[in-house]
């Protein structure tokens, strides 16, 4: 009755990963913390009168996060199903102007994505090719409304940490510091002039509190300062001593016209997105601002985690083995 | 620059749908509830001490949830990354079990499932081919402790709605009543007695309050009751009105042996398990209870929802075009 599996090296392998892990006595401060974290992030969504939606895992279309020269994703991976061709979520972007354009106010969603990231990115330690952003949007918002609405979160969940887990993070040897408002901030610009084309880990390391870097030229729906072309209003926010990214976030386009160009820009096949397309012809696209919040890399940086992988319980790191 | 998007048929079809959907005046009402009960479930789960796990999309193995000889499920949907092929989540109860051994005592999960199902669930009016459902298992527990956990925490959540979202119940025309503990518990064998082997539905219109079905055969790690073969230590909530199952639960198998046999039985491919049952066998798995509480047709239910679709801000009802 009893089946002889057989154990090869690979089988081993995997025992010896598991036994580890089972091993690592940062696992259950790791995980209390993130349970804070994750109930922090609802609680002050739930006060400033947000409205949750859930995730969608699959669509017609998604984010295609580019574009870029050296982009990093491998692919975007499709089901079939019932003769549909399904695209798995990259992003919720798009499908939150959608829910704007229903006229909803303020909406957030813990959602999950998959990016099919390069196996070079192991490296970075802060990236995963599964993970899921808190991703949000306001209806009229300015940058500067997400801005101080972000700012005010994190100082939210990074008090709670510190009351509700001191001896987790005693236990992690970590001291958090709590950040002032307002945070600095830069433009892209500046810093590729201070640092180069790849800022982001040198001036990350360089900081001691959080910062934002705005202006940055990326995807096609983040909006173009119309009174300052080449000029984008958006915002990333980066944590200090080398965590890197935290937030990425922009006012959004939302005008037909100025979608089909960005798009056309940006050598996008438009007959992917006509369904969010004719949407935004019949004008029912509104003015938007949001962002996506990392919860592996917040957790990454209150823990202090070498690797974003470590804080998983089962890791989803690219160029890795997936083993459970 | 604008370019011209030929609006087909299949296009009017899909704006006329939107707009259909933009002109419901139910939504902002749904939307709201949705947000109260999720708040209620985190603050639930929070205040007894659970562990809150990140989901996970994909994974070397997921639930097979079967074997059924007349299968809903049309295959599990798999993708390729860096030489794996990796399933799709169906469900995390297999990973829930892996949490577990690591050493936790009380988890959950946000986690949302896909699903392939065929079209003819299109009609159940409670099956969507993604859902979320809020999965969870307790180290050491028995069934009747998970039982009363659920009683609780539905109370609590039809507490919070009828005194946070009074309005938006009484816009949708919605009587939420308030069940009482402890729920009735029934066992199939006498259900499918009374109502025949399709009980669910007429059991469910049959009553007025939620009650629970115990003893089903059905996945290899629901656990048999040793002193009584043939017999399971499972259980579903079904909701009344005709809404059906709400969540689906049971004690599990956790020894190698038993799983190996259990296995066999369903002829399940042992080989694609592998590294879950090198867990089983060096003894790591610990006994537990659980269940996932299906969070669409538990907004169904409190909304009065015809459809699960209904509820969804982008619908995926199998057999149904997907729009966005």
């Amino acid at each position: 009755m009893i089946l002889k599996v057989q154990v090869n090296r690979h089988m081993q392998k995997a025992i010896n990963s598991l036994l580890r892990f089972l091993r690592r006595s940062e696992i259950p401060h790791i995980l209390r913390i993130q349970t804070t974290v994750i109930k922090a992030i609802n609680d002050f969504m739930f006060s400033r009168n947000f409205i949750q939606l859930l995730p969608i895992l699959t669509s017609k279309f998604t984010d295609p996060l580019g574009p870029d020269p050296n982009s990093s994703i491998q692919y975007i991976p499709k089901i079939k199903y019932n003769g549909f061709e399904l695209c798995l979520t990259q992003s919720m972007i798009l499908h939150k102007q959608l829910a704007l354009a229903s006229g909803l106010k303020k909406i957030f969603i813990m959602s999950p994505n998959i990016r099919l990231e390069n196996s070079s990115r192991r490296r970075s330690g802060r990236h995963l090719f599964e993970f899921t952003q808190m991703d949000f949007e306001v209806a009229y918002a300015s940058m500067f409304d997400i801005m101080n609405l972000v700012e005010d979160l994190l100082i939210h969940i990074l008090w709670k940490v510190n009351h509700l887990n001191r001896e987790d993070l005693e236990s992690l040897n970590r001291d958090l510091r709590m950040p002032r408002k307002p945070f600095d901030i830069y433009t892209s610009h500046e810093l590729i002039e201070t640092y180069g084309e790849d800022w982001e880990d040198k001036a990350s390391q360089d900081h001691r509190e959080p910062f934002w870097v705005i202006c940055h030229k990326r995807e096609f729906y983040d909006k173009e300062d119309e009174n300052n072309p080449g000029h984008y209003k958006n915002y990333d926010l980066i944590y200090p001593e080398g965590f890197g990214e935290a937030l990425s976030g922009g006012e959004r386009e939302y005008q037909y016209e100025r979608l089909v160009k960005r798009m056309k820009d940006d050598g996008l096949n438009l007959n992917l997105y006509k369904e969010y397309l004719l949407i935004a012809k019949e004008g029912l696209l509104v003015p938007s601002a949001g962002g996506g919040l990392g919860i592996e890399r917040l957790i990454r940086f209150i823990t202090g985690a070498k690797h974003i992988g470590d804080i998983r319980l089962f890791r989803r790191v690219p160029g890795e083995d997936v083993i459970f």
